[in-house]
């Protein structure tokens, strides 16, 4: 008989976990609610008396059970540690790993949880069967993973795989002809659509430079690009204007939100043909909110996509992400068994 | 005693060898013409006469040789076999590891000469002691090459490490603002200085696409870029102007040569920080013709690297690559013993 994994996805505000086999099948899942109160010291025992039960639920000995993969929100390293996590409360430290084995008497690794969701995508949902691909979110910024021959890529400094601070555009033009003034923050207004064609932007990125990707291809670029553009919350349904918004106007042949969503499709398109330039993956496996707008969200970066790429890579195939908020518990019980 | 290795990097012109120890000591390096007549068929039998000549005249046998690494200049599958290489006269095959193993009775494996001299430059040249690195020639195109963990990433495709072909800038905006026509191939001219800014390039990359890093920051984009900022074959000393022109009157303290400059440092720099976003090496290695004006163009391209560096990667190191031609030898023979 297979042994069996437990993943955990820790958020915010729930943790979700599932209860897998080996082959990846998923025999339960549920989640409960984070306790982030006094620097999150219940985080772990809830979880850990939730293992307990569903071990005995299941008639689940330890020698049934592989181990638990923990995916938590924030810097992870050597699977061990996790840095304060801003989103628990500054809950976090170096021996989160073996605090949690404690307690449940079962290794335990941790990851980060976007790149649990890139591992828990390339298992199980749109990558499956792929061993090289690139995972890209599209949510409120743009994340992504790099999974090749299998195995995550994380990166001299953790910085691998953040497609979402490649950068699309320069921050502006050193002029200088004639001058020879390079003084830094010279800035010159060359177009005179300035910061819809990506120069000039006013507003930095999370990151706190400029020409992002992420400012361009995420939700909220997709919604500033639509507000530069003309686009109101007069156009919105819910009165405040959304991505989503921008694609049903779309779909609609409204031309304004037509322009928005390939101005965005044109963006992604030449991102990821970067990136397929460096890595040359398979497959992209394209998740986050913005691609719940469907399969239209593939058919308008696809284009794009071979508008900018090498020749060699115009063959990369294109998926939708299938787990949506399973992918994170997923790829930490994945990472069990890597 | 330890034992020995050969490399090999064939040329169009003419084949570099090499004789090393497991440990990367050079022992003799020599070269000899590439025939390439007749479709190149005296190339492997030329080249097992030099490799028997030297294990005579070193008292080698075969017992003390692990084999031999040959770099080639066309697509390699599975360290095997070649494609048809056009500066060889059509010179490959399926079987070109298999013949050449015969002729010389040791183990061969072929690589690509551009994987290969990023291999060499890992191995014993400008990022010698580190695992993660990406190699970056700067010559007539850039090329590049990238070393995850000590070893070279192909790709899905051939196509991984093509940083040359990395999109800088977008072809050209779709605009459509109201008139909802995306009709492909309709280009608006949206900038005053167009082509300097990277819009509406009037020729072509190699690889068929626009807005390649290659097209900027290339020998050939630098001097593209000098001449439409108004520089001439009157600053060459050589009557036709070059890069090396270019950074020489940079250096001078010339104008339009350092608004060149920067602008070839602004291009690469912002590349380079994108490839960081994607694979976070510990160091860049910079190699080829351009990489000859020295410490000046790691000291030019540094400060836009860190403008547009993720902030985890502001740390990321840059050396000058140190093989020179004898780096795709060096990296064929690392190839035997990776």
């Amino acid at each position: 008989m297979g042994k069996y994994i437990y993943g955990i996805d820790l958020g915010g505000t729930t943790a979700k976990l599932g209860l897998l086999s080996e082959e990846g099948r998923l025999f339960e899942k549920w989640e409960i609610p984070t306790r982030i109160e006094n620097f999150g010291k219940n985080i772990l025992p809830d979880l850990a008396k939730e293992i307990k039960k569903s071990m005995a639920e299941n008639f689940l000995n330890q020698d049934d059970i592989i181990g638990v993969g923990l995916a938590v929100p924030g810097a992870v390293t050597n699977e061990v540690s996790v840095a304060k996590c801003v989103n628990l409360n500054g809950w976090g430290g170096d021996n989160v790993a073996e605090s949690f084995s404690k307690l449940i008497d079962l290794p335990v690794k941790i990851i980060n949880d976007a790149n649990a969701a890139a591992l828990g995508e390339a298992w199980q949902g749109g990558g499956k069967g792929y061993k090289n691909l690139v995972f890209v979110t599209l949510g409120t910024g743009v994340g992504g993973g790099i999974i090749l021959d299998g195995k995550l890529l994380t990166g001299s400094h953790g910085a691998a795989g953040e497609i979402g601070h490649m950068k699309l555009y320069p921050e502006y033009f050193e002029t200088g002809v004639g001058d020879g003034d390079f003084s830094s923050g010279k800035t010159l207004d060359v177009c005179p659509i300035s910061s819809f064609g990506g120069f000039g932007e006013k507003e930095k990125c999370g990151c706190g430079k400029k020409g992002c990707t992420e400012q361009y291809a995420s939700a909220t670029g997709i919604v500033r690009t639509a507000r530069e553009m003309g686009m109101t919350d007069n156009d919105s349904k819910f009165g405040f204007l959304s991505a989503k918004d921008v694609f049903d106007k779309a779909k609609e042949g409204n031309k304004t939100a037509l322009a928005v969503a390939h101005k965005f499709a044109e963006d992604l398109g030449r991102s990821l043909a970067s990136v397929s330039a460096i890595v040359d993956p398979e497959i992209f496996v394209i998740g986050g909110g913005v691609s719940k707008a469907g399969q239209l969200i593939i058919d308008m970066v696809l284009p794009y996509f071979l508008k900018y790429a090498f020749p060699a890579s115009e063959s990369t195939e294109f998926s939708l992400a299938k787990l949506e908020n399973d992918a994170g518990f997923y790829g930490a019980a994945k990472l069990m068994i890597i």
